[in-house]
């Protein structure tokens, strides 16, 4: 019944903050505020329990995290106090917590990814494993012909030129080990026929793109809000600031223009028309985690009278997503176990840059949303959703320190045969298994 | 087929910008932006036309519809122009506008009100009359043992210590006329059991209660957002800046209390709790029509991280309201031909403390609007609902300028027999006739 | 050569939290930010050294100043660790911590509250102690005519009626026990005729009113602005959300009424006129010390263009505050020791609502202040002024736990004589006496 | 008596708002508001009065002052009805408005710019022309040999390559001609070593640059405010937002850089570091003239404290600026007159990156200004300087109607003697010359 979450960039703010949370939560020191499948609506719903989670995954970088978490706290995204008391558990996260493999081709560097996470999977006995990216964010990738179909790609990534931005590797590798995958970063993640093509070949489904946490959140109820009084929206113009090592990274124009243009999309999509104006990233070292975002809006009402709003969001990033991360791998490790694949639309709520032709302003996506969990809930069986989780075992920590046999991992040498009808298609939900 | 706008209230601000922006909406000279029924879900509802309508009502300042349009349009409310070119109708209205009756008894000054507006209806051949309150905000009434009933209320209107306040008055004048009432303030309108009682009575629909129009309506979708992704708020306080006749009316400190109450009521309503902060008012001369509000917002996301949010709103009030009540004409309007009576809660979209047990989220109001006004539809004869509008007569003006012959209003004398089985209920829809 | 600092209020946010920073800065634990006599126009001016101060003080809550400032680190207003680093040097700031004195007449109470303050002085061999008011703003007082001379109040305050509100008689004890006193709040404190003329009597500084840290401090930069670019100010409305003890104490209308006046009388001073608007003044308890201004200014330009600002501050008020009270011990200090007595009009900067027609812009102020700060340097010896501070004794902790032999407080018994021929004036400086 | 006011950039907003400006205050159609010379410090400096200035000046575009007045009017800057009153007047600046020359080599062009200038001048009968540039914002300049001195420069403007941005050329022009020179505008202008040597060899004032109207000016009394503090500033970003034919400029990078690192300028110069951040410009053709400036400053307070500050600036650019252009022309004019050459350090308070080592917060800035158009005055006779404006002749416009005969400009063709003995030099004050 255990749930693995693999996060891809386990050492950075989101991923520490969302372990931190979910230990903490789940050992009665915190509330569960933020988290969308702890309020009202959905705390009925079947869904895996957090003491179900178990966490693990890759980064590129080798500060522990523990000591992320101690900077965290530092600057107070954490509650100080709050990780010393979580020591134990922090450290059996630690020793799931793996250097991002590098390899000669990028087929062999995949191998090595998914070889990882299914070791996670076998150790720890988990009925599924859900991968989530909050790796930093790429810089758009250049296109490539063999990103049109599974089998171009197969054969392109045996080559030693690099195919796939890294992100799409881990989507790839994720699929090939048979999780669900969650992008939760602007990068390209699953976003190509290839790997949607082998998502749905591997009945696996998948989520994305761009957590959806601050100006955009606010975006997407303001501009139904004009939208459904027909006032004309002229120009919505947004500055954002942020330090952090997210910010950092948007520094970087190229990452900059990815993520500014998924801020956008929103009102084209809820108000009919693009309205002037842009939405800037600016990195400010010394703003650390506490973004802020100003918005001014000018529009015109009746007889074409011109008014204005401004807003200013204050919000520390990692607290805003970490909580929809572990929504994220609930929903979506509910959905696997539900028989779900392909692109899972029904999460637009949690994205800036949904997936499908979804509608954008947040209360038909919540609306969505509950309709989806509930279900997930009514289809699955409740001991499939780990709905017996605050019940049964004594605590998921147990399962972190008594790991199950590792288990080879599952080969990666036959691309050309994905629905291979001889054995178990990777990405099968395990309640078929039996 | 003519529909007629009785407006208490009918040379204030609101009332004016409402006239001017039908005149020239239907003369080709504006676009009918802030007008929710002229927005692509609603434009095809069968709702009466803007031509349909024909403007009157009562004041009691003597200041002409012209001058208060002049008077807006150097505020920058109204556009420069626009009142000359609508100098001819506006003339018609202007003929329309009354003085507020004042008689030695409540019933005699309601029954002089009556018949102002059955004379109004009669004159126009109106197949129907909506009263609409956009009087200035009084100040909280105080309870009275004859507000329980009709039978009590007739009793004591007879009396010559005054029983109702005005916009009471207004609702039950307009409920013995056989009229649909509106109240777009936040006075006491038809909110008293006695006459609630007599609209059922009537067959007569009513709404209310105080238009949506800036900082509350920005509340409706923020609120919403906080329940949805479950952040505690914790603090909401805002202030609003206002200048204007309403302005200088709410500077009173009875009537700003009134309306300061209907602002926090969504809070409670969305949010299943009561955040600390109040809404302030303050009357600042200079800031004339155009007011700003300032809100702060303090909340708290995951594991307590305390963040904020704040927004300004700089909005034309006059401009947002006025295509408000247009919307509000058309569809009670088309609710009375459809033959509902009592409260339309379906119109909580319009309103900072609407009428029942209903949501106070926007989009949820704005679904429950969409479904109301194409029921309408489905329900009535086109014709009815002025459907055929676009064609015709030539313009609504025509029939300003060429009223009916005008019939004796109906009397007020029989209070005992609301339901008189040998004629037409006053407020029956004139379809039933047939 | 040390110099005392007594606090009326010293159990509460403002005193705690200059009392904390004294001592961490002293340490080397913290920087001087925040301290303008820390700044390089005044760090050279021969005022005495924190080293030097020696804290006491009234107050009339009993949770001792360590609890205090444990809850001043809970909230964020001190670094955590601080605290427990000062731990010894706290303790001895508590052991002069004294409950405020009751008895039957206000004499009785003042001879207390002297006896005191005398007895601090002389228990650690002071040269000299300032009484700095840091309680609860009172309620505006009403007026009394003893209040108008020094014979009348002596004679009124043996009456069991009050005659003086609190802070008052603060100010008059610490007038008869010859200490210099500044009044940072908005009460009452010197400003009654008796006893700015008690104070000239016995040769006497005193100083305030009302600490400036806030949204006053902007406005002293903002309206010389537009005073300097002649442009006219239209409006100027303010709304401040604040919580912690002071926020709680001004949600009483009374305290309300008389900070929300001084904040706009800066306003009047510089532009000439007074603009419309209000500064109004809500408690939020959920905001504690971190409070938040919010501004509006209209303003016109050329040809009467209209156009705006807004600005929001979100401040700690008791960080901003207990540098000033720090910088106003040092240079009353050193006021006192060069011989000043009377208003002192040079420390306008540091208040709202300043002693004295003074410019009230900040600039103005600023350089009255540098001028008066070196003119005091220049006037006093070094000695006096405590300028060998950094040299000399090894810490002032030592003063604190080696207290001199304490002496019997001065006797306040012989009001009619305050001009004392016969001996010295409680008030006059030390080096007076060689 | 009469002064002229050539602009570089006649028909742009900032221009066209300067001339109706001075015309509607000179007939008392409005009010002097924004223009310091007629603030009540400098009300009685004996400087040129707004009746004794003749505008004319050249431009790239055709259209004409008048239309472009009626653009400016329909978008709000200037008053409905304002224009249409100054006909006539405007006419006469149309009759004086140029299209820029062009030759074939840079010499030629400034001869002819020279040329048209001193026409003006004489067809007038003017005592001295202040040039103003007030021109679109150029990309910065490519460095050039030829800019280190008057005979480089000489030699390099005869060739056909560009040798001096267009700013710089018309610095030149107006200094062959005599004329002191502003540059308006974050361009070039003057600030070549080979332009400030040829001012100074002639005995021109010159000042500069771009014109202090927004986001910098409050930059200007906001970080004096930190430092005078000592509050640490951490980070200072602000985001303009504008549209306008100026934001149309400014969307091009190069020019967009320019203005941006004069906004910054402020910071490191009052404040003695340079925070982090930066200032932003976003051009939205929607937004028009009036732009909105946001910026976010974080600081520290006592013991670390974390706290910020927004403001938001909405101000018609062109009526700030407008009236700063009549104070610039009315203070060289005197400055010309009273001998005054070379830069004008004393003008800082009009610009956001003023020539020499300065103070760069504005309250010192606007002392410097006071004492120094005081000074001019006491130097000047009063004759001179056009104090007798208020009288003599009936009106500024009978000068524009009667223009004294064309004189032939004075020849550029020696440009290897600019200290011509024989001669006076074209720039020297008039009264010298009697
Ligand atoms: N915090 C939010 O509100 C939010 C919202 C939407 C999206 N996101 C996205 O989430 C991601 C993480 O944000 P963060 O604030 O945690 O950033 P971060 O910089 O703190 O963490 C990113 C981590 O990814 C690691 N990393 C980089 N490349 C990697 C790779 N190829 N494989 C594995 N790990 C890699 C880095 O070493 C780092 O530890 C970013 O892409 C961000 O845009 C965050
Ligand atoms: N403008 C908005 O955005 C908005 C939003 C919600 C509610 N409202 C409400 O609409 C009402 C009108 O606002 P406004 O800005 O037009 O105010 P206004 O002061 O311009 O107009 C009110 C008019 O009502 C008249 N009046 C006063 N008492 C009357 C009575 N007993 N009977 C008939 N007429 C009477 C006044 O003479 C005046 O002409 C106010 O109650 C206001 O609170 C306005
Ligand atoms: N913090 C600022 O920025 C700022 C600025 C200007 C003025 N002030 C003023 O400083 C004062 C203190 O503010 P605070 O935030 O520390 O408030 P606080 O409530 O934290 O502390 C006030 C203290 O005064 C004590 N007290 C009340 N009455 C007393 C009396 N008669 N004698 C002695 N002690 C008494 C209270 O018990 C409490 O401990 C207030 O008057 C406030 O208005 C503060
Ligand atoms: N408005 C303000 O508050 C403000 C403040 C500081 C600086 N400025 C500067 O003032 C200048 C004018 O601003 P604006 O808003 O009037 O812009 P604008 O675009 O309205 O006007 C500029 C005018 O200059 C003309 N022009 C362009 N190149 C020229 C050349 N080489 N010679 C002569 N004319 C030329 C254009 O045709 C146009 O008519 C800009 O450089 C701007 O940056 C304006
Ligand atoms: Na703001
Ligand atoms: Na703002």
């Amino acid at each position: 019944m255990g749930i693995g979450v693999w996060l891809m960039g386990a050492r950075g703010s989101v991923a520490v903050t969302s372990v931190v949370g979910a230990l903490a939560v789940r050992a009665g020191l915190a509330e569960p505020s933020g988290m969308v499948t702890e309020s009202p609506p959905l705390r009925d719903a079947a869904l895996p329990g957090l003491t179900d989670l178990v966490f693990g995954g890759h980064d590129i970088t080798a500060v522990p995290v523990v000591k992320k978490a101690e900077s965290l706290a530092a600057a107070g995204v954490l509650p100080a106090g709050l990780v010393a008391s979580l020591g134990v558990d922090l450290g059996a996260v630690e020793r799931e917590a793996r250097a991002l493999p590098v390899a000669a081709t990028q087929r062999e560097t995949a191998e090595l990814i998914a070889a990882d996470i299914t070791g996670f999977r076998d150790r720890h006995g988990l009925d599924r494993v859900v991968v989530i990216n909050v790796a930093s964010t790429e810089a758009a990738a250049s296109d490539h012909p063999a990103h049109a179909d599974p089998a171009a790609l197969e054969a392109a990534l045996g080559s030693t030129e690099p195919v796939l931005p890294a992100s799409a590797l881990a989507a790839y590798a994720a699929f090939r080990a048979g999780c669900p995958f969650i992008d939760f970063t602007p990068s390209t993640g699953a976003r190509l026929p290839a790997l949607e093509q082998l998502a749905a070949e591997r009945g696996l489904p998948y989520g994305g793109r761009d957590g959806k946490t601050g100006e955009t959140l606010v975006k997407s109820v303001l501009a139904p809000m004009f939208m459904m009084r027909n006032l004309r929206v002229r120009s919505w113009s947004g500055t954002n600031l942020l330090g952090g090592g997210d910010g950092a990274n948007l520094a970087d124009p190229a990452a900059n223009a990815a993520k500014a243009g998924s801020k956008q999309r929103v009102l084209k999509e809820t108000l009919g028309y693009q309205p002037q104006g842009h939405s800037l990233i600016e990195y400010v070292d010394d703003i650390g985690d506490f973004k802020t975002a100003w918005d001014l809006i000018t529009f015109t009402g009746f007889l074409g009278v011109g008014m204005r709003m401004e807003f200013s969001w204050h919000g520390c990033d990692s607290a805003l997503a970490a909580p929809l991360v572990l929504d994220l791998a609930r929903l979506v490790a509910a959905a696997h176990a539900a028989g779900r694949s392909g692109p899972l639309t029904e999460l637009a709520f949690f994205f800036k840059d949904p997936l499908g032709d979804v509608p954008h302003g947040l209360a038909d996506q919540w609306a969505n949303l509950i309709n989806f969990a509930h279900s997930l809930s009514d289809q699955g069986s409740p001991s499939a959703l780990g709905a017996l989780s605050d019940q049964g075992r004594p605590s998921a920590l147990g399962a972190l320190s008594d790991p199950g046999s590792p288990s080879a991992p599952e080969a990666l040498s036959d691309p050309g045969s994905p629905n291979d009808p001889g054995g178990r298609a990777p990405g099968m939900p395990k309640e078929d298994d039996a």
